[in-house]
């Protein structure tokens, strides 16, 4: 080649953006302080309104700033819960453990503040999965920090669960997957389907959303190890509070 | 006991919602048919308008229908694409091949549209991740059936692939995959990180998004065998058209 190419600059949004992420990194912007406005921005930089909206919107989309209506864009308060599939295949056992978002991998504790247990009639849809027309429901919101994350909702089999206390409040040490392996079918494989979409009024309220964020829905299936299904738990997560990580080999 | 519980009916909306799905798998509805508008299920159903709402809302939200401003609901055209990570896993391997959501499973024929290849200088978070301040960058735009269904950029240390055909619009037989097999560092572990977020007003506009749709941001990283990152993929998803699907053991 005559001559090594010339890298890009990234755009100046991007770079506005790094800049005040690394000021965020470095402690120098903390939770709850509030950013430098698009007015701000604009004059530093000598750039447009657009500009720089998109340069805050860098740092809102990766959950590091939150708009407060009318108020402007602060550092926000809630870390994001890094969400591990798979955890015998953790990255640590090879990786160098670099992540591209910045989340909380250690777990935080969390708190269950809502529990129904229910005996139903299943969905058309719960139904096919879990080859039963009644299904035990058991129903929980988790919160971390105060903050509602998580709406769960697990659905058994009635055949094989009644009379367990997987079909009472408080389901015994272990939980349901302890008492599922005394019935003789401890989950053996997981499937877990992910979507995402706008929340529905009930979820939007139940979560404390602010307008305009979408949820993540996790349908994961539990199967014994003769393939039989006997969980299907739906979770709704609040997308700004989650990173979902799955690790495998290639 | 003294006697079994009873069961409780769903609610109302998702009863209705459940006829409806079950009209449109019957193929009694079809892509493109309108769906019954609110008025219609508060006439026939004698509910609320805001439980006729809920209802259509669960087939929306499903993506079996997508609104459209100031005309109804419609079946929509469009069948998600199931995205499998760990291949190797797949459930048909041990499980009943049951999902949640309905998908499909074969894969569509993609086409890509737009190829993009720079050198670069990393962004702030690239470059942690990838070790690498300078970075090659392959921007593509993936299509399904048409639609535009994702955007994906991949980042490749500089020092790593230079002067191979990774720096090329073509990349030859295999992709970057075998390219980077050749230079010794085929990938052997992938990490994905999954986000929702709402799309920025670029991502909006390459993937057609209507109103009110979310991405799914997946940032892929493949290391090779001794735990070198080799590249970077970030992935902006359209959400309507996606169910992700991760298989592992317990």
């Amino acid at each position: 080649m005559s001559e090594s190419p010339v890298p890009h600059e990234p755009p100046i949004y991007r770079r506005i953006a790094d800049g005040l992420r690394a000021r965020i990194h470095a402690g120098e912007l903390r939770d709850g302080d509030r950013l430098p406005g698009e007015n701000a921005l604009m004059a530093e930089y000598a750039i447009a309104r657009a500009t720089a909206r998109q340069a805050l919107a860098v740092l809102i989309n990766e959950g590091l700033a939150v708009p407060k209506r009318g108020s402007g864009v602060y550092v926000r308060q809630f870390k994001p819960i890094r969400r591990h599939g798979a955890r015998r295949l953790s990255r640590e056992q090879w990786g160098q453990g670099r992540a591209i978002w910045d989340a909380d991998a250690r777990g935080r504790p969390f708190t269950v503040d809502r529990v129904e247990v229910a005996l139903e009639r299943a969905a058309e849809d719960v139904a096919r999965v879990l080859d039963s027309d009644q299904v035990w429901v058991r129903r929980r919101r988790y919160l971390v920090d105060a903050r509602p994350v998580q709406l769960a909702t697990s659905y058994f089999p009635a055949h094989l669960v009644e009379g367990s206390a997987i079909t009472l409040t408080d389901t015994g040490p272990g939980g349901v997957y302890a008492r599922l392996a005394e019935l003789g079918v401890p989950p053996a494989h997981f499937t877990e389907e992910v979507r995402a979409r706008m929340p529905n009024p009930r979820e939007s309220n139940l979560l404390d959303l602010p307008g305009g964020t979408p949820v993540i829905v996790i349908a994961r299936t539990a199967y014994a190890s003769d393939g039989r299904p006997v969980e299907l738990n739906e979770m709704i997560l609040d997308s700004a509070a989650y990173v979902l990580q799955y690790d495998f080999d290639a």
